[in-house]
């Protein structure tokens, strides 16, 4: 576990922030090796982070802003005075610039627009009022826009004159308005083949797919599953153009829900959790999906305390209490992966849930067959009692029949109700199949007592 | 559960697949809601399903294989002849058409090669032959290339030559070769600005950034982290340029990685299960899983065994040990949940394990204290005696330490170790803290017998 062998690059990161030598930090920054540019951040304590990001020139600074995970960054520039915080979040892309705005307390939020400059602060506070997972969240606002009367000596003109701004845009197309709404779309490679005095309107690729701002994540994925665009444009209620979502965008929004669905079917709630923050905030964060749980657990070991007197007569069941519980965790958490991956892939709605129970089925009476056969075989080997094995392996393949059911329907009907299925069908699976699956060995086994007392 | 209300698109696919009307076939594809094109082919027979891909034209066709999950695409591939596969196979992008190919039984793979035009075959056997993690399986073939002799004009020349080609192209860039080496890179937009007769080595931005083409997902990630490029060239090893990778790839191929690791945490193995799968398939992989399982799970309750006389003195016992086997899983499975992320974000490296650990047992602690003291109350509420609450509540308490530090740091060893910490973490972290929980659960117990067993 020795880092010895390990380079160091936060210590000399450190130094130079300490000595403030401008410089040298910005060289060092600049070689950081891309990929570890957030672990050397996190690993700075916060008073040097701030003084490390008030000397560094604020176009360095944006950069080293934009490498580290939302959560860190935000906490980050809080910890800045909105002097020093602004001029770094103005050489932001916009997109990043209101995810970050987004993430702030409101106040540090308030507080940090009014120290940017107006029409700058404008357009951050307009995509900044949106939700996340929107196309208005995800947009950028940086594009061409040309009015339908322009000629193309004019486009060529314009972007002669503003190279220096536009050399930052990933620019692919430019888009033709009329009255703020896009009324077609010139690709780069058409201008370059028509003389100057073309007018655009002649060129542009007439009516071209807009989205609304309000449409849905999963809305602009399958738009760009249908369309092979490099991005689209963005329009609000008054169809007029309000900023472009580009693919890459889309494909990022969906990574980052992938990810925090995965946090939160593993009980992380209420956000990221990173290991930089605060012991109280992970400890209470953690603690609300823990505590759920345990009054769920005490519920589902209700049903052990009520048959006390069968297990004190074969107390070799109580061996395959947690067996149960666990297989059938397992077994119902694996169609409850395959639920959600068929939900993220469209593959199936909440509709189709009948469907779904009828593939399970067969699959869980094959393995509660398996299973069920591998415990009844252990329970003959430890205590040569077939009785106890037809038992015990009894109440698994029921059970694995019930988690299975449990797992493949309920991520679906969590769906229909608008409850988020990567954070409820977890506890809901483990609560009924442990309730379930004692309730069927102990009463198995209660049924069976003459058999299994004589062992 | 009826579907009556809703709208059954396959229905309408399958009867003019069975008419056998091309045209309205086509129409009636092209006017599927982009989302709705996987769940509408998944429902349709397998025979149904190849007589309407041998049916629509190649183009429309291939659109429709694009829009369905790879492993059901190449399923439904393998049921065609490799003369009626090739065209449709031909129409799809050359990074498609590498995954498809690769997902595909070897022996089929090679008939559907044989079946394509030569020189297509070969490109794609190329692109085929890269693992699909690295930027050689991420890249695409199309992108536009000059000798560093050509001039402006002989540039706007070919691309008006080629116009219909290059427009299926996403291009931002024309790169400029130099025996096969890219010496630098064309922005559309300078070509807008430059008279004809100027040569592209005079406005080409000299020596790109390229990458090696077996750079891994993760170089990419980070590449295009530090780097605001919209694609960037991958070169062999003799330098020559074999393709470009664009972001968005990179960002796709993240997200299937999520989608595959979220998948393999729940015990999803072997690869991607969907429902339209066989039966035995998906019983099979499954199985392969839970049958390690059962084994971990028949030697952590090994444990219970040993303490059977202390059981049957206390029967209220057997109602805990689910408890603490469900609610230690719970804790550490949000401490595994917090490592893949921050491994995945780059923020933790194996090398941090300790630092991890440390960060953990805080964490651990605390909550222990609190789902310690839960489980007391609960237990002293229950039963009345303070001992049996103080025994329950410790082992829980200690217990959720041991998990968490487990949690923690059981995937940075694993990934040390080459281990894939998405598929093992689960199983290591629930066999160790079930054996541990039920040993301190009854050794605690028979250390307290007296007070117990009077109760």
């Amino acid at each position: 576990m020795s880092e010895d062998g390990d380079a160091r690059p936060w210590e000399r990161i450190q130094e130079l922030t300490e000595l403030g030598d401008r410089e040298a930090l910005e060289a060092a920054v600049e070689e950081l090796p891309p990929g570890e540019a957030a672990r050397v951040v996190s690993r700075l304590e916060s008073e040097i982070q701030s003084r490390l990001l008030a000397i560094l020139d604020p176009e360095i600074a944006a950069e080293l802003v934009e490498l580290i995970p939302e959560a860190q960054a935000a906490s980050l520039i809080e910890q800045l005075s909105p002097e020093d915080a602004a001029p770094i979040v103005a050489e932001m892309s916009s997109d990043e610039q209101a995810d970050l705005i987004g993430a702030l307390e409101e106040s540090d939020a308030e507080a940090l627009l009014a120290a940017m400059d107006p029409e700058a602060a404008s357009d951050a506070r307009l995509l900044a009022s949106y939700p996340s997972d929107v196309a208005g969240g995800l947009m950028v606002t940086e594009y061409l826009a040309y009015p339908i009367s322009a000629c193309v000596a004019d486009v060529l003109a314009d972007m002669r004159e503003h190279a220096e701004r536009y050399a930052g845009y990933e620019v692919q197309y430019a888009y033709v308005l009329d009255e703020g709404s896009p009324r077609g779309v010139l690709r780069l490679r058409d201008l370059l083949l028509a003389p100057g005095s073309r007018r655009v309107e002649e060129l542009m690729v007439r009516d071209p797919l807009t989205v609304p701002d309000d449409m849905s994540v999963d809305g602009l994925a399958d738009f760009f599953d249908a369309h092979d665009f490099f991005g689209v444009p963005v329009v609000d209620e008054a169809s007029a153009l309000v900023g472009i979502v580009r693919r890459h965008d889309v494909e990022e929004a969906l990574a980052e829900r992938h990810g925090a669905d995965y946090l939160k079917s593993q009980g992380i709630v209420g956000g990221e959790e990173l290991r930089t923050m605060s012991m109280l905030t992970r400890s209470r964060r953690r603690l609300s999906w823990l505590s759920i749980n345990v009054v769920l657990n005490v519920i589902a070991a209700g049903v052990i305390a009520v048959y006390q007197d069968t297990l004190s007569s074969v107390i070799a069941l109580a061996v395959f209490l947690p067996i149960i519980s666990d297989m059938s965790g397992c077994s119902g958490n694996q169609a409850v992966a395959v639920s959600m991956r068929e939900l993220a892939l469209g593959l199936v709605k909440p509709v189709d849930a009948m469907r779904v129970w009828g593939k399970e089925l067969g699959v869980g009476l094959l393995n509660g067959l398996v299973l069920g056969g591998l415990i009844a075989a252990a329970a003959l080997a430890w205590q040569g009692n077939p009785y106890l094995g037809l038992v015990a392996g009894g109440a698994l393949a029921v059970n694995t029949v019930v988690a299975v059911s449990i797992g493949g329907t309920v991520p679906l009907l969590l769906k229909r109700l608008g409850v988020d299925p990567a954070l409820a069908s977890g506890p809901i699976l483990t609560t009924v199949t442990d309730m379930c699956g004692f309730f069927l060995l102990l009463s198995f086994a209660t049924l069976m007592l003459p058999r299994l007392a004589s062992a």
